[in-house]
Protein backbone atom coordinates (compact mmCIF):
# COMPACT_ATOMS: atom_id res chain seq x y z
CA UNK A 1 0.00 0.00 0.00
CA UNK A 2 1.73 3.37 -1.05
CA UNK A 3 1.36 6.13 0.93
CA UNK A 4 -0.06 8.54 -1.77
CA UNK A 5 -3.03 7.82 -3.30
CA UNK A 6 -3.15 7.61 -6.99
CA UNK A 7 -4.27 10.30 -9.31
CA UNK A 8 -8.04 10.05 -11.10
CA UNK A 9 -7.90 11.22 -15.09
CA UNK A 10 -11.13 10.98 -16.85
CA UNK A 11 -11.26 11.45 -20.20
CA UNK A 12 -15.32 12.25 -21.85
CA UNK A 13 -16.47 13.40 -25.43
CA UNK A 14 -18.80 11.19 -27.67
CA UNK A 15 -18.47 8.17 -29.18
CA UNK A 16 -15.72 8.88 -32.38
CA UNK A 17 -14.33 11.56 -30.83
CA UNK A 18 -11.01 9.15 -30.11
CA UNK A 19 -11.05 8.72 -26.26
CA UNK A 20 -10.42 4.95 -26.48
CA UNK A 21 -7.01 5.96 -28.48
CA UNK A 22 -6.33 8.67 -25.90
CA UNK A 23 -6.52 6.68 -22.77
CA UNK A 24 -3.94 4.52 -24.57
CA UNK A 25 -1.70 6.89 -25.12
CA UNK A 26 -2.08 8.87 -21.70
CA UNK A 27 -1.41 5.52 -20.12
CA UNK A 28 1.78 4.92 -22.23
CA UNK A 29 2.94 8.14 -21.01
CA UNK A 30 2.46 8.02 -17.83
CA UNK A 31 4.13 3.80 -17.52
CA UNK A 32 7.09 5.56 -19.35
CA UNK A 33 6.97 8.33 -15.99
CA UNK A 34 7.55 5.65 -13.84
CA UNK A 35 3.83 5.39 -12.67
CA UNK A 36 1.10 2.31 -12.31
CA UNK A 37 -1.46 2.89 -14.00
CA UNK A 38 -5.06 1.24 -14.85
CA UNK A 39 -6.61 2.09 -17.69
CA UNK A 40 -11.09 1.47 -17.46
CA UNK A 41 -14.02 2.35 -18.33
CA UNK A 42 -17.65 3.07 -18.14
CA UNK A 43 -20.16 1.30 -18.94
CA UNK A 44 -19.24 -1.87 -18.05
CA UNK A 45 -15.69 -2.35 -16.66
CA UNK A 46 -16.86 -4.83 -13.92
CA UNK A 47 -18.80 -8.63 -14.10
CA UNK A 48 -21.91 -6.96 -13.20
CA UNK A 49 -21.16 -3.83 -15.48
CA UNK A 50 -20.59 -5.88 -18.33
CA UNK A 51 -24.26 -7.59 -17.78
CA UNK A 52 -25.75 -3.93 -17.45
CA UNK A 53 -24.24 -2.36 -20.69
CA UNK A 54 -25.63 -5.70 -22.75
CA UNK A 55 -29.09 -4.70 -21.52
CA UNK A 56 -28.69 -1.07 -21.77
CA UNK A 57 -27.14 -1.05 -24.92
CA UNK A 58 -28.63 -4.02 -26.65
CA UNK A 59 -32.05 -4.25 -25.39
CA UNK A 60 -35.06 -3.75 -27.69
CA UNK A 61 -37.88 -2.45 -25.46
CA UNK A 62 -38.44 1.44 -24.44
CA UNK A 63 -36.17 2.54 -21.14
CA UNK A 64 -37.51 5.06 -19.16
CA UNK A 65 -34.66 7.81 -18.89
CA UNK A 66 -34.73 7.45 -15.46
CA UNK A 67 -34.24 4.19 -15.24
CA UNK A 68 -31.22 4.74 -17.89
CA UNK A 69 -29.68 7.25 -15.48
CA UNK A 70 -30.32 4.61 -12.73
CA UNK A 71 -28.67 2.00 -14.13
CA UNK A 72 -25.85 3.94 -15.77
CA UNK A 73 -25.19 4.92 -11.71
CA UNK A 74 -25.47 1.54 -10.86
CA UNK A 75 -22.59 0.63 -13.20
CA UNK A 76 -20.72 2.94 -12.18
CA UNK A 77 -20.88 2.64 -8.16
CA UNK A 78 -19.82 -1.15 -8.93
CA UNK A 79 -17.08 -0.01 -10.46
CA UNK A 80 -15.98 2.70 -8.09
CA UNK A 81 -15.95 0.75 -5.15
CA UNK A 82 -14.30 -2.96 -7.16
CA UNK A 83 -11.84 -0.58 -9.20
CA UNK A 84 -11.26 2.75 -8.85
CA UNK A 85 -11.11 3.56 -5.37
CA UNK A 86 -9.62 0.43 -4.35
CA UNK A 87 -6.54 1.53 -7.37
CA UNK A 88 -6.43 4.95 -5.73
CA UNK A 89 -6.13 3.85 -2.28
CA UNK A 90 -3.13 1.76 -3.41
CA UNK A 91 -1.09 4.94 -5.27
CA UNK A 92 -2.27 3.79 -8.73
CA UNK A 93 -3.19 6.12 -11.28
CA UNK A 94 -6.38 5.56 -13.28
CA UNK A 95 -7.41 6.59 -16.17
CA UNK A 96 -11.10 6.03 -17.04
CA UNK A 97 -12.54 6.57 -20.12
CA UNK A 98 -15.97 7.96 -19.27
CA UNK A 99 -17.29 8.82 -15.64
CA UNK A 100 -20.46 10.72 -14.04
CA UNK A 101 -19.71 13.43 -17.32
CA UNK A 102 -21.13 11.41 -19.58
CA UNK A 103 -24.14 10.80 -17.21
CA UNK A 104 -24.78 14.65 -16.76
CA UNK A 105 -24.53 15.02 -20.73
CA UNK A 106 -26.28 12.04 -22.41
CA UNK A 107 -28.86 11.68 -19.37
CA UNK A 108 -29.06 14.84 -17.90
CA UNK A 109 -28.51 17.20 -20.98
CA UNK A 110 -29.42 15.30 -23.97
CA UNK A 111 -32.50 13.08 -22.38
CA UNK A 112 -33.49 16.57 -20.33
CA UNK A 113 -32.98 15.16 -17.17
CA UNK A 114 -31.27 18.10 -16.04
CA UNK A 115 -27.70 18.13 -15.46
CA UNK A 116 -28.04 19.09 -11.55
CA UNK A 117 -30.25 16.57 -10.75
CA UNK A 118 -28.26 13.79 -12.92
CA UNK A 119 -25.61 15.07 -10.78
CA UNK A 120 -27.85 14.67 -7.83
CA UNK A 121 -28.31 11.38 -8.33
CA UNK A 122 -24.83 10.32 -9.18
CA UNK A 123 -23.31 11.14 -5.49
CA UNK A 124 -24.80 7.25 -4.75
CA UNK A 125 -22.90 6.28 -7.17
CA UNK A 126 -19.47 8.04 -6.79
CA UNK A 127 -19.81 8.37 -2.92
CA UNK A 128 -17.78 11.64 -3.51
CA UNK A 129 -14.91 10.68 -5.50
CA UNK A 130 -14.37 13.45 -7.97
CA UNK A 131 -11.71 12.81 -11.12
CA UNK A 132 -8.25 15.47 -10.19
CA UNK A 133 -8.71 16.07 -14.36
CA UNK A 134 -11.49 15.78 -17.16
CA UNK A 135 -10.44 16.22 -20.22
CA UNK A 136 -13.40 16.79 -23.07
CA UNK A 137 -12.22 15.78 -26.24
CA UNK A 138 -14.78 18.21 -28.57
CA UNK A 139 -15.17 17.51 -32.23
CA UNK A 140 -18.21 18.84 -34.11
CA UNK A 141 -21.48 17.09 -34.98
CA UNK A 142 -20.26 15.96 -38.43
CA UNK A 143 -16.64 14.81 -38.10
CA UNK A 144 -17.74 12.64 -35.17
CA UNK A 145 -20.48 11.03 -36.94
CA UNK A 146 -17.88 10.78 -40.15
CA UNK A 147 -15.68 8.20 -37.56
CA UNK A 148 -18.64 6.08 -36.65
CA UNK A 149 -17.98 2.43 -37.26
CA UNK A 150 -19.70 -0.73 -37.34
CA UNK A 151 -23.48 -1.85 -35.86
CA UNK A 152 -24.66 0.97 -33.76
CA UNK A 153 -26.46 0.03 -30.32
CA UNK A 154 -29.70 1.40 -28.57
CA UNK A 155 -27.89 4.83 -27.66
CA UNK A 156 -26.47 5.75 -31.19
CA UNK A 157 -29.05 4.90 -33.39
CA UNK A 158 -30.89 7.29 -32.47
CA UNK A 159 -29.09 9.48 -35.03
CA UNK A 160 -27.30 12.85 -35.84
CA UNK A 161 -30.07 14.81 -34.33
CA UNK A 162 -29.87 12.76 -30.47
CA UNK A 163 -25.61 13.10 -31.14
CA UNK A 164 -25.74 16.87 -31.37
CA UNK A 165 -27.73 17.46 -28.49
CA UNK A 166 -24.79 15.35 -26.53
CA UNK A 167 -22.32 17.49 -27.74
CA UNK A 168 -24.26 20.45 -27.26
CA UNK A 169 -24.86 19.50 -23.65
CA UNK A 170 -21.08 18.03 -23.52
CA UNK A 171 -19.90 21.76 -24.41
CA UNK A 172 -22.25 23.65 -21.92
CA UNK A 173 -20.97 20.88 -18.93
CA UNK A 174 -17.43 21.74 -19.92
CA UNK A 175 -17.32 25.10 -19.68
CA UNK A 176 -19.68 25.06 -16.39
CA UNK A 177 -17.84 22.90 -14.60
CA UNK A 178 -14.17 24.05 -15.98
CA UNK A 179 -13.02 20.70 -17.72
CA UNK A 180 -9.88 20.71 -19.69
CA UNK A 181 -11.16 21.00 -23.40
CA UNK A 182 -9.14 19.36 -26.35
CA UNK A 183 -9.60 20.24 -29.76
CA UNK A 184 -10.46 16.54 -30.78
CA UNK A 185 -10.27 17.26 -34.63
CA UNK A 186 -6.45 17.30 -35.00
CA UNK A 187 -4.28 14.28 -35.61
CA UNK A 188 -4.04 11.70 -32.89
CA UNK A 189 -0.40 12.87 -31.76
CA UNK A 190 -1.71 16.32 -31.50
CA UNK A 191 -4.46 15.31 -29.23
CA UNK A 192 -1.91 13.39 -27.36
CA UNK A 193 0.01 16.43 -26.47
CA UNK A 194 -3.07 18.37 -25.63
CA UNK A 195 -4.29 15.89 -23.14
CA UNK A 196 -0.70 15.19 -21.94
CA UNK A 197 -0.55 18.90 -21.20
CA UNK A 198 -3.67 19.18 -19.57
CA UNK A 199 -3.06 16.57 -17.34
CA UNK A 200 0.18 18.14 -16.56
CA UNK A 201 -0.93 21.29 -15.93
CA UNK A 202 -3.80 19.54 -13.55
CA UNK A 203 -1.56 17.04 -11.82
CA UNK A 204 1.81 17.46 -11.86
CA UNK A 205 2.87 13.99 -12.77
CA UNK B 1 -59.72 7.93 -19.38
CA UNK B 2 -61.77 8.25 -16.09
CA UNK B 3 -61.51 12.03 -14.50
CA UNK B 4 -60.78 10.36 -10.79
CA UNK B 5 -57.10 8.34 -10.68
CA UNK B 6 -57.53 5.53 -9.13
CA UNK B 7 -55.66 4.64 -5.57
CA UNK B 8 -52.47 3.18 -4.76
CA UNK B 9 -52.03 0.36 -2.58
CA UNK B 10 -49.08 -1.69 -1.53
CA UNK B 11 -48.12 -4.12 0.35
CA UNK B 12 -44.77 -4.12 2.26
CA UNK B 13 -42.72 -7.30 4.04
CA UNK B 14 -40.21 -10.35 4.25
CA UNK B 15 -40.42 -12.99 2.08
CA UNK B 16 -42.64 -15.73 4.08
CA UNK B 17 -45.49 -12.98 5.63
CA UNK B 18 -48.11 -13.80 2.60
CA UNK B 19 -48.10 -10.68 1.04
CA UNK B 20 -48.04 -12.74 -2.74
CA UNK B 21 -51.65 -14.35 -1.25
CA UNK B 22 -52.33 -11.19 0.31
CA UNK B 23 -52.36 -9.15 -2.85
CA UNK B 24 -54.95 -12.35 -4.43
CA UNK B 25 -57.55 -11.23 -1.99
CA UNK B 26 -57.37 -7.80 -1.78
CA UNK B 27 -57.72 -8.03 -5.56
CA UNK B 28 -60.58 -10.23 -5.34
CA UNK B 29 -62.00 -7.71 -2.81
CA UNK B 30 -62.02 -4.91 -4.67
CA UNK B 31 -62.88 -6.14 -7.91
CA UNK B 32 -66.08 -7.37 -6.37
CA UNK B 33 -66.54 -3.73 -5.06
CA UNK B 34 -66.27 -2.83 -9.09
CA UNK B 35 -63.05 -1.33 -9.34
CA UNK B 36 -60.47 -2.14 -11.82
CA UNK B 37 -57.16 -3.54 -10.61
CA UNK B 38 -54.02 -3.45 -11.74
CA UNK B 39 -51.77 -6.63 -9.71
CA UNK B 40 -48.02 -5.64 -10.08
CA UNK B 41 -44.88 -6.15 -7.79
CA UNK B 42 -41.10 -4.94 -7.81
CA UNK B 43 -38.47 -6.26 -8.40
CA UNK B 44 -39.09 -7.59 -11.80
CA UNK B 45 -42.47 -6.63 -12.89
CA UNK B 46 -41.52 -5.27 -16.23
CA UNK B 47 -39.48 -6.41 -19.43
CA UNK B 48 -35.86 -4.53 -17.70
CA UNK B 49 -37.23 -5.67 -14.83
CA UNK B 50 -36.70 -9.32 -15.06
CA UNK B 51 -33.68 -8.81 -16.57
CA UNK B 52 -32.90 -6.48 -14.02
CA UNK B 53 -34.57 -9.25 -11.14
CA UNK B 54 -32.15 -12.03 -12.82
CA UNK B 55 -29.06 -10.02 -12.21
CA UNK B 56 -29.69 -9.45 -8.62
CA UNK B 57 -30.63 -12.09 -7.41
CA UNK B 58 -29.50 -14.41 -9.38
CA UNK B 59 -25.63 -13.40 -9.73
CA UNK B 60 -22.50 -15.52 -8.23
CA UNK B 61 -20.41 -12.20 -7.85
CA UNK B 62 -20.38 -9.65 -4.93
CA UNK B 63 -22.88 -6.44 -5.77
CA UNK B 64 -21.67 -2.79 -3.97
CA UNK B 65 -24.70 -2.19 -1.50
CA UNK B 66 -25.33 1.23 -3.61
CA UNK B 67 -25.17 -0.71 -6.78
CA UNK B 68 -27.76 -2.84 -5.73
CA UNK B 69 -30.27 0.23 -4.22
CA UNK B 70 -29.58 1.73 -7.52
CA UNK B 71 -30.69 -1.21 -9.64
CA UNK B 72 -33.62 -1.87 -7.02
CA UNK B 73 -34.28 2.10 -7.86
CA UNK B 74 -33.75 2.01 -11.85
CA UNK B 75 -36.57 -1.36 -11.54
CA UNK B 76 -38.91 0.68 -9.90
CA UNK B 77 -38.43 4.18 -12.00
CA UNK B 78 -39.52 1.41 -15.20
CA UNK B 79 -42.08 0.11 -12.88
CA UNK B 80 -43.53 3.15 -12.08
CA UNK B 81 -43.13 4.60 -15.27
CA UNK B 82 -44.56 2.05 -17.75
CA UNK B 83 -47.45 0.27 -15.19
CA UNK B 84 -47.87 1.71 -11.96
CA UNK B 85 -48.82 5.74 -13.61
CA UNK B 86 -50.52 4.55 -16.63
CA UNK B 87 -52.71 2.72 -14.66
CA UNK B 88 -53.43 5.49 -12.05
CA UNK B 89 -53.95 7.87 -14.70
CA UNK B 90 -56.41 5.95 -16.64
CA UNK B 91 -58.42 5.34 -13.12
CA UNK B 92 -57.38 2.23 -12.41
CA UNK B 93 -56.72 0.62 -8.65
CA UNK B 94 -52.83 -0.33 -8.17
CA UNK B 95 -52.14 -2.84 -5.28
CA UNK B 96 -48.02 -3.94 -5.45
CA UNK B 97 -46.17 -6.84 -4.00
CA UNK B 98 -43.11 -4.02 -2.56
CA UNK B 99 -42.23 -0.31 -3.43
CA UNK B 100 -39.76 1.81 -2.02
CA UNK B 101 -40.35 0.69 1.50
CA UNK B 102 -38.68 -2.80 0.53
CA UNK B 103 -35.66 -0.69 -0.57
CA UNK B 104 -35.54 1.14 3.06
CA UNK B 105 -35.75 -1.87 4.43
CA UNK B 106 -33.14 -4.16 2.88
CA UNK B 107 -30.51 -1.75 2.03
CA UNK B 108 -31.51 0.77 4.11
CA UNK B 109 -31.81 -0.32 7.36
CA UNK B 110 -30.50 -4.04 6.85
CA UNK B 111 -27.06 -3.50 4.86
CA UNK B 112 -26.43 -0.02 6.55
CA UNK B 113 -26.95 2.67 3.44
CA UNK B 114 -29.55 4.76 5.35
CA UNK B 115 -33.15 4.91 5.54
CA UNK B 116 -33.50 8.32 4.53
CA UNK B 117 -30.59 7.89 2.02
CA UNK B 118 -32.15 5.48 0.09
CA UNK B 119 -35.21 7.57 0.67
CA UNK B 120 -33.15 10.48 -1.00
CA UNK B 121 -32.41 8.10 -4.02
CA UNK B 122 -35.82 6.83 -4.41
CA UNK B 123 -37.30 10.03 -5.23
CA UNK B 124 -35.26 9.83 -8.94
CA UNK B 125 -37.72 6.50 -9.10
CA UNK B 126 -41.07 7.58 -8.21
CA UNK B 127 -40.74 11.25 -9.05
CA UNK B 128 -42.54 11.86 -6.38
CA UNK B 129 -45.47 9.40 -6.46
CA UNK B 130 -46.50 8.31 -3.23
CA UNK B 131 -48.63 5.45 -2.54
CA UNK B 132 -52.43 6.12 -0.76
CA UNK B 133 -51.70 3.70 2.28
CA UNK B 134 -49.03 1.17 2.77
CA UNK B 135 -49.78 -1.82 4.73
CA UNK B 136 -47.11 -4.31 6.38
CA UNK B 137 -47.50 -7.72 7.06
CA UNK B 138 -45.43 -7.89 10.29
CA UNK B 139 -44.31 -11.28 11.82
CA UNK B 140 -41.50 -12.41 14.04
CA UNK B 141 -38.32 -14.02 12.42
CA UNK B 142 -39.46 -17.75 13.58
CA UNK B 143 -42.57 -17.97 11.56
CA UNK B 144 -41.06 -16.41 8.62
CA UNK B 145 -37.82 -18.88 8.79
CA UNK B 146 -40.35 -21.91 8.86
CA UNK B 147 -42.31 -20.83 5.69
CA UNK B 148 -39.11 -20.69 3.42
CA UNK B 149 -39.34 -22.96 0.46
CA UNK B 150 -37.08 -23.86 -2.67
CA UNK B 151 -33.96 -22.88 -3.48
CA UNK B 152 -32.93 -19.34 -1.78
CA UNK B 153 -32.19 -16.69 -4.25
CA UNK B 154 -29.06 -14.52 -3.53
CA UNK B 155 -30.48 -12.30 -0.67
CA UNK B 156 -32.37 -14.70 1.09
CA UNK B 157 -29.07 -16.90 1.25
CA UNK B 158 -27.60 -14.82 3.75
CA UNK B 159 -29.56 -16.35 6.31
CA UNK B 160 -31.36 -15.55 9.64
CA UNK B 161 -29.34 -13.07 11.13
CA UNK B 162 -29.70 -11.01 7.89
CA UNK B 163 -33.59 -11.87 7.90
CA UNK B 164 -33.75 -10.63 11.84
CA UNK B 165 -32.12 -7.29 10.66
CA UNK B 166 -34.85 -6.67 7.97
CA UNK B 167 -37.30 -7.68 10.16
CA UNK B 168 -36.02 -5.29 12.71
CA UNK B 169 -35.70 -2.25 10.23
CA UNK B 170 -39.54 -2.87 9.03
CA UNK B 171 -40.57 -2.79 12.25
CA UNK B 172 -38.69 0.84 12.88
CA UNK B 173 -39.57 2.28 9.25
CA UNK B 174 -43.52 1.18 9.36
CA UNK B 175 -43.85 3.02 12.98
CA UNK B 176 -42.21 6.14 12.04
CA UNK B 177 -43.69 6.26 8.74
CA UNK B 178 -47.28 5.23 10.01
CA UNK B 179 -47.68 2.24 7.42
CA UNK B 180 -50.59 0.51 8.56
CA UNK B 181 -49.33 -2.76 10.66
CA UNK B 182 -51.24 -5.95 10.11
CA UNK B 183 -50.37 -8.80 12.57
CA UNK B 184 -48.89 -11.95 9.84
CA UNK B 185 -48.66 -14.76 11.62
CA UNK B 186 -52.70 -15.60 11.87
CA UNK B 187 -54.81 -17.24 9.50
CA UNK B 188 -54.74 -16.13 5.64
CA UNK B 189 -58.48 -15.18 6.12
CA UNK B 190 -57.56 -13.04 9.31
CA UNK B 191 -55.27 -11.37 7.41
CA UNK B 192 -57.23 -10.58 4.49
CA UNK B 193 -60.00 -8.91 6.86
CA UNK B 194 -57.37 -6.68 8.91
CA UNK B 195 -55.21 -5.88 5.36
CA UNK B 196 -59.08 -4.87 3.95
CA UNK B 197 -60.01 -2.91 6.88
CA UNK B 198 -56.45 -1.15 6.64
CA UNK B 199 -57.64 -0.17 3.40
CA UNK B 200 -60.89 0.99 3.74
CA UNK B 201 -59.47 3.14 7.05
CA UNK B 202 -56.98 5.00 4.40
CA UNK B 203 -58.97 5.33 0.95
CA UNK B 204 -62.65 4.31 1.74
CA UNK B 205 -62.66 1.97 -1.44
Amino acid sequence: MSATRGSFVVLEGCDGCGKTTQVSALVARLEADGHRVVATFEPGATELGRSLRRLLLDDDGPVDPWAEALLMAADRAQHVATVVEPALAAGTWVVSDRFVGSSLAYQGGARGLGVDAVADLNRFATRGLEPDVVVYLAAPVAVLAGRRRGPADRIEAEGDAFLASVVAAYDAIAADRGWAVVDAAVTTAEVADAVWAAVVAAVTP
